[in-house]
């Protein structure tokens, strides 16, 4: 597709930083993949393997590892930034103190940091200089990285204030087994995916709680509500919590065994502790921050969030699991438009 | 809850009908379920168990299995229909024969009529004299009969032309475990319904071709576009479709492999013809007649809907299903507003 062969580098390692380079690669891109751990380089580059991550996958040879981040960015124009939430300003950093020429950032994590209450591309916006920053682009979607690693059917979209980045972007991901779509709703995007982490959280909990398809599937759409009412009076255009970046992505995270946050709601609705939890994941769990963030969010904006609150109270005031979740099912409100209506009205339900 | 206890028939007594008999039971009414089969009957008095359809249930003893059809209907003001979109006409014209004073009927069955592409509560309309016909409501969301027989929170919503109807019937059926919801737009509740099932069907093509959670999950976020494109220019407030009758019973319907919908289409990826699948089955498939129908409102309407009319080609003209899915994953449409703006603009693509 490209005329010429492009360099792309990607900052993080793990299983989803992984699959892009993959896919960068099978569209013939030179891949320089950045992670912080010099064994995993250099298995990437003996073994062309990442067994950590994506156990069963060997990984094109056009994906170099790097372990120094002046190497991994020199010369580059585009950089996909794959870490998890909280490392962001300390990589971000570590970028700007090295990176002389003006970058496009393409980020593919999913938080909200917690007191600042930012979306990722505005960290982004915050810690690197205008001088360095061309573009900042976000990418999204249901997105298991195992099921791209193996070339599986995927789409995602992209977005950005600029439309040009954006398509830069989609130029450099789109194949026939990962179609990219492109949208100008960033504050959407970046909201949906990031919240889809609190409802999948809250649906293993009542998984764990063993209530059933019926239960998780009223708990599903009601997320999704409560994201759009808080993301609309954000900004956002409420028609992007209906695509793949908000309900694709809520869908894939609640409904598969693999996802972590899922995983680790399933824990606490068993009657594991938060703590025990976190031992036991022994991988970020994204939605226990964003769960804080979202909680911090709806005070501000003045947006009624029950299950966003039901969990921040499991979380983090020892509140019992399945208390919080019978106090959601009973909840006084008769009207199914009551719920919805608000999301294109942009009103709290308080009005 | 009742002041005075309230005898309501239930009209077909496969595991819907049942399980909703059960809840209507549980808050102390007297429920006549009525079955064309005796033994069915018979085993429910004699034994208050239904083992073909919840083989695990005991049931409540005022449920009281009738075989007359006069008899059950005697005296009473409430009828739940909870039979197959095929049986519904046959069904109506037997009450129709035997019943003198008015009754608000509820039906709780998903499908639109092929060829008169009437909604179930218009078919209801149509078969009722006026004078016989107090009220209309639909009963529908994410609800597993299993799971309601077994008390698992479900949440389901009711709809009805007069809000008062809605409500008395949101009065026979609440309880702790069974929320429910009311919604004035009737149709925009029956179309999702009924479509979901298409969806589910090539939810379960997918999965059946080994495609993974990321594409159905696409799938899934595509489906309820098109659902909710259609239901719109029929009339329906787009709203419903991000509810519990649109999303909440898509997720339930495509995420369960207890769905029949989702088992027939899964036999489909596998390479079974649809006559094998249909034998194999021995159950009804709503989503085969539903995609019928809803090819031809697409056209009627001139509504785009790609899924929809991939299904057709592969359950009617012999196309591959692998081909049809292909297809629609390479489509060339690229900016994801195009797509879900139009769910609000009334307007299909083509316009």
């Amino acid at each position: 597709m490209q005329e010429e062969s492009k360099i792309v580098t990607v900052i993080g390692a793990g299983s989803w930083g992984t699959a892009l380079a993959i896919v960068l690669a099978d569209n013939a891109s030179n891949v320089r993949l950045w992670s912080h751990n010099e064994d995993q380089v250099k298995e990437i580059n003996q073994f062309h393997t990442n067994k950590k991550y994506l156990p069963d996958i060997r990984l094109p040879e056009l994906i170099v590892g790097y372990a120094s981040l002046s190497d991994a960015l020199m010369g580059v124009e585009h950089v996909i930034l794959a870490v998890p939430t909280k490392a962001i300003r300390e990589v971000l950093g570590n970028i700007r103190a090295i990176q002389k020429a003006p970058i496009t950032i393409t980020h593919v994590s999913k938080g909200i940091e917690p007191d600042t209450l930012l979306r990722i591309s505005e960290i982004i916006a915050e810690e690197m200089p205008k001088e360095l920053l061309k573009n900042v682009v976000v990418l999204s979607g249901p997105s298991h990285a195992e099921e791209v690693s193996l070339r599986h059917p995927t789409t995602v979209t992209v977005s950005s204030e600029s439309m040009e980045a954006a398509e830069q972007i989609q130029d450099l991901f789109i194949n026939q087994n990962f179609r990219v779509y492109t949208n100008s709703d960033v504050i959407g995007v970046e909201i949906g995916g990031a919240l889809k982490n609190i409802i999948a959280l809250a649906a293993g909990i009542t998984d764990g709680l063993g209530y059933g398809d019926n239960a998780k599937a009223a708990l599903m759409t009601r997320g999704l509500a409560e994201i759009a009412r808080l993301g609309t009076k954000m900004g956002a255009n409420p028609l992007t919590f209906s695509g793949l970046t908000g309900i694709g992505d809520l869908i894939v995270t609640c409904t598969s065994v693999h996802s972590r946050n899922w995983k680790a709601g399933n824990l606490l609705g068993k009657g594991k502790t938060l703590d025990e939890v976190l031992d036991n994941m022994g991988m970020v769990v994204e939605g226990v921050r964003t769960t804080k963030a979202a909680y911090q969010l709806a005070q501000k904006y003045d947006v009624q969030m029950p299950i966003t609150f039901a969990l921040y109270n499991v979380l983090f005031n020892g509140k019992n699991p399945k208390d919080a979740v019978d106090v959601l099912m009973a909840r006084g409100r008769t009207h199914e438009m009551e719920d919805l209506v608000n999301v294109l009205e942009e009103k709290s339900f308080e009005e």
